[in-house]
């Protein structure tokens, strides 16, 4: 760990204590921050369905792609403006916070209006303009790594936010690119602790992306809360078999249900509040 | 190499005889292409210095960044539309076509206006919207490779580009990003012919991005040129070591004139017609 | 994960139920397996010291180098037979068992008169004769990942040793080698729970190769447990300062000792035996 | 380029002129160094075949596998002694040096009494006792890069024999590990400069196993001799596609024949004597 850091205002020098945002009700960098959500939104039903099942299990946010940023011009695109006003509606309906990806600067203004939390995918880490326009949001950013990028590049990208205006900025861990195909990327789990230790931001952890693999998702969830991670997003759908994008990652609504209790005792251990739990576990901040 | 392609209109499949262009007197994809200049533009001074020393070695086209992708907010950010105003000025004055970095879709037209190819960054390889834009673009692309993507990735990417409504694009591997650490990228040598084999673009290499390291740039642009290159990309500065940006991997301006009799005669076995040379080399098309 | 897999014996397909024996009064792959030490044996006073300590912490095994494979043919080469004694006497002082590394065919007999566990290196993992060689060993093998080895092949490599007749195989995730060089290597969570469905054999993870740095070797050991490891195997030295190698990622032994109550919780979470504290817990086989 | 080198011996500092034996008539460090034949021997008519045609084209060194280190123990592991003495006989019937893998200390002697160059594979880069072991030899040795090893590991793992007093090592760049799997491996080019200027050994290239493509197999050959490599190792059968290993890779021998007229004409502009060719090619040492 080099003393002379590049980046100033994202840093741990800068500023000693955790940073911490009240969205929906979940105070980000104190309690632990669940997304769950499809892919795409595909449909109402869909959409309605999952939202439904989410708001049962007290998770907060709904995660949904409406412009998708797809490896081929041929596949699904994402239903684009409808998408987000389906997500909307569905997530008014039952109390959640919207988290959706941004693109292009051109959309900031539609995505402001219809989501809680604006994702920076990894494809657009080092999306310069795209991070300088952001830092002019009052929305707070999710700033996924990088697949090739190093944790120094990545948190270069935040100081990019930040020093534009925006203090909200959550980082997410969602895998790097290596030889090791057995999984989709490889989850750099000392990114977790040693993020936490350059810096004052949240940082969460996407186990979907981060291995591709459905079985996978609730032991790396685990471990990720064991490292002391700020939260998790976690692609589930109603029905995985049939999604249009992303469908072997997808974790069945039962399965995410099936998951929370062991990532609550873990939490417990790190004296993360568990929101998404009755209000019973109230820790005080750490 | 498998036979089920997810492109198609930049596949040699669907074209078996190579794409060519002539932009500035050099016909792209028969010719070899040379470009070369600074990694930014910085002053009337030196791009002019660069530019008629370019000339007098008939190399036909100067590259310089004016808005750059830069890893921290707090390096140069380039000159912007100063620095395209002084590297058209420059390159009209010697007769030079203009190579320059895209960032955004809101500067196409500008880039349009100054440049004569646009260049897509490592870093935005996968930022479709702006790839979707510049499908509608009459100047053609070089798309460079993002540093962690696959040939096929790369290739899809293209796609988008062609696509949309603009087939010229000109590919260039430039390194890719791996354990190594003593060259700055590990340029995939292979992808030359394996590209050539795949799509019917036109594809070149980057040295000094590739490498980071100004004494490998010479052996390396040989053995781009050995394995099928269309061409060359590589950073010259009149005074490397003032240089804002990238000093240490530019070369000397008569490193650049030494490199080329090398040069010269390993196009001459490829059958690749040695624009930046007297005009008594014309080979046939291969 | 595909259907047709290359091994047989060590697979899942073959032995549904978790392979598991018993070592100084730990069943592997049942118990959790707790293994600290220094890199290497330096002298009675430092291996003693640390024994003494482990015991006290009720830590069964004690790690320590006396044949080291070292990237430079000019670095300290470990004490040879001489730690391995120092080691043994220390060992038996204090009722642990000892885990050593094994380089070649010829120190096979050796390594077993003074070792419980005979661990083969990142850099053996395809040292084909010597796995097979270790196949008509007694003694159980601690077999470490390459470090650009994929899963696949790891699992090919204990595939030669108990297919060469030795059952006894505990894997040992240690992080593999990428672009990132913020931490030593890239630990793969992912391997854990993945390496748990394919396959019977028990798995630990290294923290301290795996980072190379101290402050991260608790939080990352805690994510190990709560992925499903089977245990942990931790660099500790009396006097990181001053060891004759990796002293940076070494925990001070205090620092040992106050990771332990948190790993307790986990594992208790997971449902492995903490046999290094009271005999309190005694859970049911999972 | 650091100027604390850890290497002393392989060094330029250490030895300012080109390392520079005579094996088989070839002065390896001047002349080009051709060697072909199978990934392994198979029978008296295979190699045989190989060898009568290698001759004619006047390559002078024959590879084959005796002993293969395969990634599953239930692959073909190779004739062992017998094919060490198929490949014996076959090369001098027809004038041929040969080089073959060494696995192990034991089988050293064998080695030294069948092949004129032990070649030590890519697995066994960091096979340290080993190393030391061929330090006593009279044989040179080949020796592969680590699949996933620096630069400077590997220099150091030349310098384990170097210094241990065996001077005769050949470095062989083999194509490292990365994301990319469109080829076996990613080919270093930009190795082979590096590797020049750093160190006084001769370096040479597979492009075999750097691409495991057979169509790449031509135009990577001439990239490394235009980059400076001072040889190349190639595999060719008599039957590829019947081959019991590597087949997908292996030339055609009528491939071979076609390959070598370009790289005479590159090997030329590099003023290394081409062996293979007729004796008109005399150019003094560069």
């Amino acid at each position: 760990m080099s003393n002379r850091k590049p980046y100033q205002l994202v840093s741990r020098e800068w500023k000693k204590e955790n940073t911490e945002f009240t969205v929906n009700g979940v105070t980000i960098g104190r309690d632990l921050l669940m997304i769950a959500g499809p892919c795409a939104v595909e449909n109402r039903e869909q959409i309605t369905t999952i939202s439904e099942y989410l708001s049962k299990l007290n998770v907060k946010f709904l995660r949904g792609g409406a412009y998708k940023p797809r490896t081929s011009p041929y596949s699904f695109q994402g239903l684009k403006t409808e998408g987000l006003q389906l997500m909307r509606e569905a997530a008014d309906k039952f109390g959640l916070g919207v988290v959706s990806e941004i693109l292009s600067i051109d959309k900031i203004s539609e995505l402001e209006e219809y989501a809680d939390i604006l994702q920076v995918g990894t494809r657009n880490m080092q999306n310069y303009p795209l991070l300088k326009a952001l830092g002019k949001s009052k929305r707070p950013i999710l700033l996924k790594r990088g697949m090739s990028s190093t944790i120094e590049e990545w948190l270069l990208a935040a100081e990019y936010i930040v020093s534009s205006g925006n203090e909200k900025v959550i980082l997410c861990e969602r895998g790097i690119r290596t030889f090791e195909n057995a999984t989709r990327n490889t989850l750099d789990i000392a990114a977790i602790p040693l993020v936490k230790s350059l810096s004052h931001l949240p940082i969460i952890l996407d186990p979907s992306q981060g291995t591709g693999i459905r079985d996978l998702v609730a032991p790396v969830s685990s471990a990720a809360i064991a490292a002391g991670a700020d939260g998790l997003i976690i692609e589930v759908h109603n029905q995985p078999n049939e999604a249009l994008s992303d469908g072997d990652q997808s974790l069945y609504l039962d399965q995410l249900k099936d998951l929370l209790p062991t990532l609550k005792q873990i939490a417990h251990i790190r004296e993360k509040r568990f929101d998404f739990e009755s209000n019973a576990y109230q820790y005080s901040t750490q």
